[in-house]
């Protein structure tokens, strides 16, 4: 069942090992079947190591296992709720990443202060508000969901697919999972610049007249980056 | 002679290296057979390279040796200490990795910011107070254990598995020399993270209630983190 | 066709990815034929694993492509601005790597703060100005040109084998592709040490006579480092 | 002639790069046979993939090549002079490693700030004065081993075996070769510990009871540490 998506899932988990975004089990990777209504996901504290394909979890939208034999990861019903609001993403990847989270930890969106950040988010990438007592003590993983959602009013998460949820970390997403790994990668590498770059001058400022530019020439009818329009460089 | 324990603490050993927590011979993990009260030890001052299984040392209680033609660690008498005064434990290490000790040196506890450390230390990292001239002078591996005891007054090492020797560096413990070795990651993590937080936002807090909400999931009674409950995601 | 250039260029850009200067495909390196007035340069947004030498695309000074498959580097306009303002160099490089492209995010030049940067370039390595709206939303890659040459008015581009595009990121350049990288690195690393040094001093400055004493070291007919005159010690 | 010691400088120079000390060519390793009068040092401007000991280029006290037809080291006449000038070391070791040179360009010495600092050096690590006009235009590397020296007036090289040239980068030195590579190592280590440190709590100092002790656990007739005594833990 869905053996070609369990198949990039568990290839976009070891990426995630592959690009230094992980320690130990500190990260997960989901794609969905939109057609099937199921989503496919890293199971709950398992080793990436001895990690199989079959090891993926199959989980229905209200997060009931459907088939597999391991616990999916914890984090699933915050990869549900993004999945049931961002209607056009195929991905969704979360880590503790050293830079984005401790951008997550100072509680503080992530400046776009240059091109390599543009070239992906079409904006700040922004931290979530603080979750309530209620949030964290009722169905918690649910409610980081939700607070991400909140945070999105406004944004078009297709422009700015990546968040930081507030004294926790980030959640990144794509068209598919291999994307979702990829801006995983990206925001942790525009964490770190970003934190270089205001340490060198806490007045830093991006250009404006490049944000658009460069967001442009990689995504939309009039990308011309890459081998094909449209393509996105991965 | 506790052949499984000596293999458990060679591999531990190995493991620091492997998670770049030591260079050259700067770290140790040892384990305790509490039934037998008989502590394995990494020898002092030889090359991880080197190193066998049957290189480590066996020590009683009183730190006499009574398996092995090496000498111990001579960070023996501190592991000691630890065992005898915190009785839950069952693997200790001590390693100078680069950040941790760097807040060793600052004389500073590792504040709690975010979900990262909240997931294995149930506060603050505490840092000990000055070592004394006469603590120094005197019995000075055996007094290392002390000060930390005495930093953990009113803590409990379960819930908080790792220190700072002030101008020292970090020692964590946990049920086994593997968990120990997890800990000393996770707190090299959280170390890295902290100082990039605190370079990016001086005022940053952790929000109180996922302090407890978090270090639960992954501990105790109501655990859902990992394939079986308390599980500790290793 | 310019096989030989082909094989060269081919191996500066999978150097950039040795030297850790590019994650994903974020970097691009040419070489010019001065005699020929060809080019040639990396293929856009392909990945460096699976790049042959044959993929490289052969470009006129007009940026029309003479021979390849692929489409070159959307950068191209930018490399074809430097190879005809410049006419000593032969190789030019631009990759968005971490300490350079916080330097050229904060809008400062990296100052000449020691002898590993005088050894490579005679003062600051310059940042740009602001590129105007008209600027970006023209020929943005050929302005990117031309912002640069303008910043060079008065250096002379041997002496100083690199600049910062204000909100983008780090180009160098150098007798050919491979001194290209080469200073690609340097920069990099140059960068990194002017961060931290700043940190440690924010008063930090150079000693003058070093300045002039370190890069004739290596350059010029003085040059003493090396196993030959002239030798830049790569 | 001095193949052994050939290899152990050739293994020297190696080494550093193994332990990531040098980018390019930027490193080298020397070492004296005090009865012959002899030094065998690195050749100049040599990429360390192809470097062979039987490249290793002899000279004699005077900087004369004895042996070898690659030219040695532009560094040599500062390696003499410290051979002259600290008759107990055996090797010596110039990097440009990235923290301790941005001390160095900081122009501060790096405080002992912790026992991974005070094991291995007896005091903070010094950084020298300016060096003048004359010195510079004059007989530059041999001046720039003088500033060394006069920087050591009242300091014993073998309790602190390194120091830091202002505005260009650190040397080592030691028993032989290898021991010059290990606190070539260490320098650059506790280097970047020091500005992490500083930069989380600017007023941290060290417990002055811990320097003369753990500096004596390793060193002199009373050290413990290791498997003989005297033994440094390498």
């Amino acid at each position: 069942m869905l053996e070609e998506l369990k198949k990039e899932v568990w290839q976009a988990n070891l990426d995630l090992v592959k690009h230094g975004l992980v320690l130990f089990t500190w990260g997960n990777a989901s794609a969905i079947d939109r057609e099937k209504g199921l989503v496919v996901i890293k199971p709950s504290g398992v080793s990436y190591d001895e990690m199989k394909p079959e090891d993926m979890v199959v989980v229905d939208m209200d997060g009931r296992v459907v088939e597999g034999r391991l616990k999916p990861s914890s984090d699933t019903p915050t990869h549900l709720v993004l999945y049931k609001a961002f209607g056009a993403i195929g991905g969704v990847v979360h880590t503790h990443s050293t830079y984005a989270t401790a951008w997550a930890q100072a509680g503080r969106d992530i400046p776009n202060l240059g091109t390599t950040h543009a070239d992906y988010f079409g904006g700040d990438i922004p931290c979530t508000a603080d979750m309530t007592r209620e949030e964290v003590e009722g169905d918690y993983e649910r409610e980081t969901g939700e607070v991400i959602v909140r945070r999105f009013a406004g944004i078009d998460p297709v422009y700015v697919p990546g968040v930081l949820v507030k004294n926790h970390g980030p959640f990144s997403w794509g068209k598919d999972a291999a994307e979702a790994v990829y801006h995983a990668a990206v925001m942790e590498e525009v964490a770190k610049m970003a934190a270089v770059t205001l340490d060198i001058n806490p007045q830093a400022t991006m250009n404006p007249h490049l944000v658009k530019k460069h967001f442009s020439r990689k995504h939309g009818p009039g990308a011309y980056y890459g081998q094909s329009s449209g393509e996105k460089g991965s």
